[in-house]
């Protein structure tokens, strides 16, 4: 079995998702290899999956989470589904395509980049029936191909992410980071957004210590992040979101930096819920506060973070920890999944053409002309 | 069995600490009654306590906590315990008594109302014992009855809080209040301090509605003052920590009123971690932020927050939830108790005597020449 690893250069970074052949370059022999998040940070267990209805119950069940991730993972998913497929005429495969590609994207239908991805598959196996006369298993090689392809980009993009925010740390030997939830190498198929840079800072000689907010209510930062910098080495303290205040006033961070899920044309920035209170508290300490994200976290349409819909998720999450209740029956909850930072207070936005300062529309404009 | 409840007035407000007798007025009969908060909120068990190991248990074990509700149980439990003497002579009973407060004064080493408690409880026995030549059931009663003004002056002083925080709500028919950790009725003899102006505002016909944070790591918010408050039907909602930021940015939370463990003489304030981040999300917003808490958490000799040591608690706390490890074995942790809200970011301070406004170290110069 030969894993096609995820970004390792130097650095034993977690194989989040992975093509592994069994018979190497045989059709049908290829699966969607995954580590299995709900198992962490105390056991690392690998998927490997073959059937579309493993894959669905693995995005599902969040085996794999983080936008980026489930992109790839759903696009090798696909490839391994068809891998499996018996059609003989490209008409039966495309009709198989569809099906699978349709039932993998409801495993969770808010994740754009799921939908995104999928499509991908579906546009380039559209195109080489427009451009040929291909058969099944040429098509089973584009699906492959693609979903490879789309892996590969991410890897990319999170390295040129990690490049670009070396910038932050200009004449710096040491930084102590604070982050907040999971944006990194279990996020994406590369090295993560917001991880990025602490990671490349870190292959090219930096001493990187790193406070990782537990994130509550799902401990996305105790659980991953925690996992994740310790993996390669990193220094790692884990603190209860409500800690990071006194960590700032005790002079032990020299910057934060976060992810994103959504960022306006002004600037502002939709991210996990406690991203923008850590962003307030970053401001009063005068501790610079990035966001790291790709290019295409950026909604033109939306003007400013107003616009953007907060998702609001169910009260379990917060009433019950691990299963058990800890609040009384009869008391409501709240459970924004996101918060809104307003753009005030994000000294950069690290994306993979550059650090962007602010004023940020100004700057996001550009960026899009680019294109 | 007639309990001698607690400030129970017009709200059932839970019986934290009370003194109840078998045999009304019968020497030995008397026990102390504790709300078992290790229980809460999933059960409202109460224990019945006469042995001074049994005392001893409840204490070190947490199902009595808050610094006035401990001194409380630990005089009554006190009283109970000597209840059941057997000492003929004044001299055997004033060893026992001695060996009985050393005891239980070591359940809580650091908890100052605990030692303050039991001392006086002694003093009241030396000054009988000056005075005349009473016999041991006398001093019995002497142990019961300061055991009992302690109760009752601890309910005067969150009473007198209440009322004085009144001033807070001038003009005011709804308030929205944010709280941390507890510092209500469970924590004290009587209606709290940090909750006890919201108790009194209820009873006086205001609409209050208050969000707790959850406050972690040890989830008092959510287990305690979450439980509380509903017992009385005020309209609450429990969130996690980092939630606060964007409860506030909805516009959803009028004021932040928080307890204090110690206040320094320029006004700064040590509290439950997270208070100090709550603060400034707080003066980001416009939202004035109040610390309720007696006079006697003022403390001169220090001159500002920085002299005020911060307890370091175990890992495991961070850690582990519900006995669930949930970070990594092999990254830190850091886990201060307690964090220093600045004086500047604190909008007044309820003490029993009055509402005290900035600049702080003038009216606490003040405030403690009355005494």
């Amino acid at each position: 079995m030969k894993p096609i690893k995820q970004d390792q250069t130097t650095m034993h970074l977690p194989p989040t998702v992975a093509w592994v052949e069994a018979a190497p370059g045989k059709p049908g022999s290829g699966r969607l290899r995954l580590l299995d998040q709900t198992r962490l940070p105390n056991r690392e267990v690998y998927l490997e999956l073959t059937r579309a209805e493993e894959v669905f119950a693995a995005i599902r069940r969040l085996s794999v989470r983080g936008a980026p991730a489930i992109g790839c993972a759903a696009a090798l998913g696909l490839a391994a589904a068809l891998g499996q497929s018996r059609a003989t005429e490209p008409t039966e495969f495309l009709r198989e395509l569809e099906k699978v590609a349709e039932y993998l994207e409801s495993a969770r239908p808010t994740a754009v980049n799921l939908a995104w991805a999928l499509h991908r598959c579906r546009k380039a196996v559209a195109r080489a029936l427009a451009e040929g006369e291909p058969q099944v298993a040429e098509l089973q090689g584009v699906v492959l191909r693609e979903a490879l392809a789309i892996l590969e980009e991410d890897r990319a993009l999170c390295r040129a992410i990690g490049d670009q925010g070396m910038t932050l740390f200009e004449g710096r030997t040491e930084i102590s980071a604070l982050t907040h939830c999971n944006a990194g190498a279990l996020a994406t198929g590369g090295r993560g957004t917001a991880l990025a840079p602490l990671y490349t800072a870190r292959e090219r000689g930096l001493t990187v210590r790193v406070f990782a907010d537990e994130t509550r209510p799902l401990l996305q930062g105790a659980r991953l992040t925690a996992w994740e910098l310790r993996r390669v080495g990193i220094e790692t303290t884990v603190i209860c979101d409500s800690m990071a205040a006194q960590v700032m006033r005790e002079g032990r961070v020299d910057l934060v930096i976060v992810g994103a899920d959504r960022i306006a044309a002004n600037g502002d920035v939709a991210n996990k819920i406690g991203t923008y209170g850590l962003a307030v508290i970053a401001a009063y300490h005068r501790i610079p506060f990035y966001v790291a994200a790709p290019y295409s976290t950026v909604d033109l349409a939306m003007a400013s973070g107003r616009d953007i819909p907060i998702e609001q998720r169910p009260a379990e999450e917060v009433a019950e920890i691990g299963g058990r209740r800890m609040a009384p029956l009869d008391c409501s909850f709240y459970n924004p999944a996101f918060d809104l930072t307003p753009a005030e207070l994000v000294a950069g936005i690290v994306t993979e053409r550059g650090v962007l300062r602010p004023p940020y529309d100004q700057a996001l404009r550009e960026l899009c002309r680019q294109e």
